[in-house]
């Protein structure tokens, strides 16, 4: 990334990656947000969420285009190139737990306060902390290149799978007890599996992340997904 | 894509396409697998549905190695990079799409054939026809560099988003009905949610796709993604 006789090829990568950080902070601030609204029945805030959706795509729309761009103009070689592809593919993550959180937030109008006894929302919301220190310290590592660090990242995973095993379990409890909220605790489900789900795509940032400061690769398959998928 | 004068850049851009067709037919098959062992209970082909997955992921590495190389190699001008940019992207929405074939495989085991009512069966079955056909399409479009085609799949998707939220409500009468099914039923609710993100995939492919094709995007945001977390 560095030593480069025309500076202003990393100018242009010092800039992809302030865009990165840009749309990890947005991730973060979605996710908190999303689950606050749902754990607390805000619509108002729920649709707060839905319209930062739309700012997340066009800061993925520029970044795309700036790399592109970049690609086309510098003409890298083989290792920056790497670093470019990298930064389109971890833009790319970011942009689906955007789209996750808006889905969280979608459904905060299906589930009304009741529904989640205390329990429950100690259950989401802890759920909910771990994945956004996932989000925050992805974000710190790549920025920092930090590699250890990213590969930390990947066993905090699996804490976050286990916790939503824990949820998913709990939910169906409440349903079997309670028919009536059947259709509530289905959403919450949902919203726990897409909490889930952007803890995966945590790992795949780190593992992109990864891959920009180390130039190699960390091996392709987690551990496992959805313990629930096959219990 | 034409008119080059190093016609090797049209070669391998053309292996690039072949290897695009190649996952597009293993995703079509594993979506097919997946649904029918689901739906016939059949824990020995989804169990293939997984192993398919390990080949599908080392085809999209090989696509991603090739279209780096070809970038390095040959350094494409504007519209030639976005080619491969787009075959980079579409590649890895083929790959998301054999991961939830996958995940459907993966819940074959907790959900036991008695569960499955026939009205339930053919539900899912149709979403599944939906789902395949639009797969096999977007290939054929691509390959054929038919755009209108392309057009048409983005409709053809609001037609699984209809027939998943009738699946949903489906199901949640069945747990409604019999509190003991609420664990299988679940399973099939995620099952339904995966066919459902799959046409998703297939519409961002047909979005990549177009533009390979015509060098211009389809608007970014499609109608809907899902009806139930609204309602």
């Amino acid at each position: 990334m560095s030593g480069h006789t025309v500076s202003s090829f990393d100018d242009e990568l010092n800039h992809i990656d302030r865009l990165i950080r840009d749309m990890g902070d947005l991730a973060s601030s979605m996710v908190a947000d999303a689950t606050r609204s749902l754990l607390q029945a805000q619509e108002a805030s729920a649709q707060r969420v839905i319209s930062d959706d739309v700012v997340m795509d066009a800061r993925q729309r520029e970044l795309d285009e700036r790399a592109i761009t970049l690609i086309a103009k510098r003409q890298p070689m083989a290792q920056d190139l790497r670093a470019v592809v990298a930064a389109i593919r971890i833009a790319a993550d970011l942009e689906r737990i955007g789209d996750l959180a808006k889905n969280i937030a979608k459904r905060v109008g299906s589930v009304d306060a009741g529904t989640i006894k205390t329990p429950l929302s100690h259950s989401i919301e802890a759920m909910s902390k771990l994945v956004l220190d996932q989000i925050n310290n992805v974000i710190t590592y790549y920025v920092t290149r930090n590699a250890e660090g990213l590969v930390s990242l990947r066993e905090a995973d699996e804490l976050i799978d286990i916790k939503y095993t824990s949820v998913f379990r709990e939910l169906l409890t409440y349903m079997m007890e309670d028919p009536r909220k059947i259709s509530a605790c289905t959403h919450l489900l949902f919203c726990a599996k897409n909490l889930e789900r952007i803890g995966d795509h945590v790992t795949n940032v780190a593992e992109n992340a990864f891959y920009v400061i180390t130039g190699e690769q960390l091996p392709a398959h987690r551990p496992k997904v959805d313990e629930t998928a096959s219990v």
